[in-house]
């Protein structure tokens, strides 16, 4: 099952891949044996084929840009610093430069960006003999699939698709029109690449036709493609999630300052809001003057309302990203979390209400009032919880009405808004609950 | 584009679906037409499937479950009700049911839990147009694909594979052991489905050959099952991120308690653990009664620190789960991150810093030692980014170190974590440069 020569080399190289330096990696790959390189080269990632293509010298460079197809060549060109794109597209033929400039047009997270122009076009009055020997004949071109054929009226409208193997069922007298699908999955081209990978998820589909607004078909996307998408996606996600800005590539090779600069920034937002923490605290200084005791739970406080309120947000922006919760359902999840919230603030307020009566019975730690404080943290963890859960959860969907993406309103930016409310909410019930008495 | 009859109900139903009650499923589905009854069904996720078929009088089930292609079939069963498993099995031919009782004992995370049994073979010896016609006869069987065959000896070890577009290629009286390719990326049975999603995503393949630790031939894992593989394994990675079980349904259809128990466990976890801070609080209460001023930071401090802990731990987090980062990395991540956490220390010490002198020369906020309160809290700002960031960093590679999934170092937990050590820090910075002075 391995190559004749060689046999673990382009394993061995793959494994080092990562941590060589790119004067490393040209070495590497100029040692493989040419009937892997190809493989190689087109298993990378886009990054790392832009990297290699700049570190080859530029003699070595044409082979390897002509390897590539019209889709990932432009791919690769819009990494590549803009000064660099008119040299590396003289590399290629007329006819794919033509292509890549066209793809070129689209953003890169457009369906029209993923798309390869080269697909399979069969007009409908072939017989299935006809389509077979066609398709035979494609089998040598550089078409992306000649599994499916798009059957194409003479101005280039998508009429339905022909899949090889229902020609292979079809009696082979028989007309393309008559055996194609017609109920087709289609998307425009410039329909966003999440929205792209949810057809391919929802409707398990190995290609997908790529139309303009009047329905000519322009290329297709393969499923081979988008797995690498809807990985790149929850990446983004994910980093969001955490509180930085989406990093585009993989943490090594992102350069030490500019990883540092996406991460700052969002530290400095968080890091500017929260100090109305202190601004807050300033008001009840008084109140802690008096009541030391109080103090002592600001922390727990503000931190159950922070991971309640993160978890929600959490839960709201996956669900809305993978279409479980649109839109429209913010009323219905709004009543479901304020529920939630309140449970599990009753849950986790009842836990502190037990931890303080517990330790005043054993350490007597909070001098005579701690019944009364004891009521006040249970009480203020119940508040802190319900309303951390309820703006964590309806936080995702203003965002996304406003036209932000939900990802954004990130876990820690909804730790901080709750932080502030924690402890109004907190103070507010220690007024209520020890005028008189502590306070 | 559209089917001849009845022409937007299927998208009518699919919009509908996510709010109808199991009873408006059942109906709404008996009212597609049968031409797109089946694709309607087949592209049900397995939860909807499993569901709608419960649904169902048992009368009806048999059709709908000879639908389904075995590898489908078992995933459905797994997720019924293990004492309805039985009749549904006994609604299957018995092919199938065979096939179906194999697929159910692998994990349903494994490669063997995803493949379908049901592939192409051919013998090495046979020739390019003996090949073309098995493949052409195949195509009305129920394979999973016509366009990759798999070359097996007598033994059923795998030997090699062809696609269909070779044989379109090769010369007809060239042997298929002449034309196929050997260098095949193959999986075993047992491995887990995260890491045939990077196969898939590495090397653009449209389907892996599964094999038993002999090399012998089990099944195929096509890319379009691994789509949805994916986003689940990045749902579940963003669940836990987000501080809570994986629910593994869709929101709307995971019960109101089920939801409050998956989510109210971390909650409590980290409701207790962070009970420590009220512990760590109470030794410096003698602190706070002197110098009031000092509690005012708390939450300013802590969340400066979990807020760039949960950033570091998420960006860890999924550096490993995309193998960009690997375990024996975990010094060049600690030097990396212990620089990051530095220089963003630095930068928000300084903001915090600016902030105090600000208001103190503006407001008088903090008193006569607030130049001293303006130091302590940006060496503790310093500290804390510091600490945060490089235990968030490392904490991932511990858990996986120690066999544990890392997505669960979720960023609340490192939060908390660090919120006691950031307390800590806190407060001995303050003793040691208001020591005679505040203190």
């Amino acid at each position: 099952m391995a190559p004749e020569s060689d046999p673990i080399h382009e394993d061995e190289l793959r494994d080092a891949w990562p941590v060589l330096a790119p004067r490393d990696r040209v070495e590497g790959f100029r040692l493989l044996p040419p009937s892997s390189a190809d493989d190689f080269f087109l298993s990378l990632s886009t990054h790392d084929q832009a990297g290699l293509l700049q570190a080859l010298p530029p003699g070595e460079r044409r082979q390897w840009m002509r390897v590539l197809p019209p889709d990932d060549a432009a791919d690769v060109i819009q990494r590549l610093p803009t000064e660099e794109h008119g040299a590396f597209l003289a590399l290629l033929d007329d006819t794919s430069r033509r292509e890549v400039l066209v793809l070129l047009a689209y953003s890169e997270d457009a369906a029209g960006g993923l798309m390869n122009p080269r697909f399979v076009r069969v007009r409908p009055e072939l017989d299935v003999d006809e389509a077979l020997g066609y398709l035979r004949r494609q089998a040598r071109e550089q078409v992306e699939t000649i599994y499916s054929a798009y059957v194409l009226d003479s101005a280039q409208h998508l009429l339905g698709v022909v899949s090889l193997r229902q020609l292979f069922q079809a009696a082979p007298g028989k007309a393309v029109r008559d055996i194609m699908r017609t109920d087709l999955v289609t998307v425009r081209e410039e329909a966003h690449q999440e929205g792209l990978s949810h057809l391919f998820a929802e409707h398990g589909l190995s290609a997908i036709p790529v139309v303009d607004a009047q329905g000519r078909m322009k290329g297709i996307v393969t499923v081979d493609d988008i797995v690498s998408v809807v990985q790149e996606e929850a990446t983004e996600d994910i980093q969001k999630v955490g509180g930085m800005e989406a990093l585009d590539a993989p943490y090594f090779e992102v350069g030490f300052f500019a990883m540092v600069r996406k991460r700052a920034g969002w530290l400095l937002v968080l890091f500017v809001s929260e100090m109305l923490t202190a601004t807050a605290m300033s008001k009840y200084q008084d109140e802690i003057a008096r009541a030391v005791v109080l103090s002592l739970f600001v922390p727990l406080i503000i931190s159950s309302g922070g991971n309640s309120g993160s978890q929600a947000t959490t839960l709201i922006i996956r669900s809305l990203a993978l279409t479980e919760v649109r839109l429209r359902d913010w009323w219905r999840v709004l009543r479901r979390e304020l529920l939630s919230g309140m449970v599990l603030g009753a849950v986790l307020g009842t836990v502190g209400f037990m931890r303080i009566t517990l330790w005043q019975h054993l350490f007597h730690s909070y001098g005579e009032h701690a019944g009364r404080v004891a009521v006040t943290v249970g009480l203020s963890v119940l508040g802190v919880v319900t309303w951390g859960t309820l703006s964590g959860a309806m936080l995702p969907f203003i965002l996304r009405r406003l036209g932000f993406d939900p990802a954004s309103a990130s876990a820690p930016f909804v730790a901080t808004l709750v932080d502030v409310s924690g402890l109004v909410i907190y103070f507010t019930t220690a007024e209520l609950i020890l005028r008189g008495t502590l306070l």
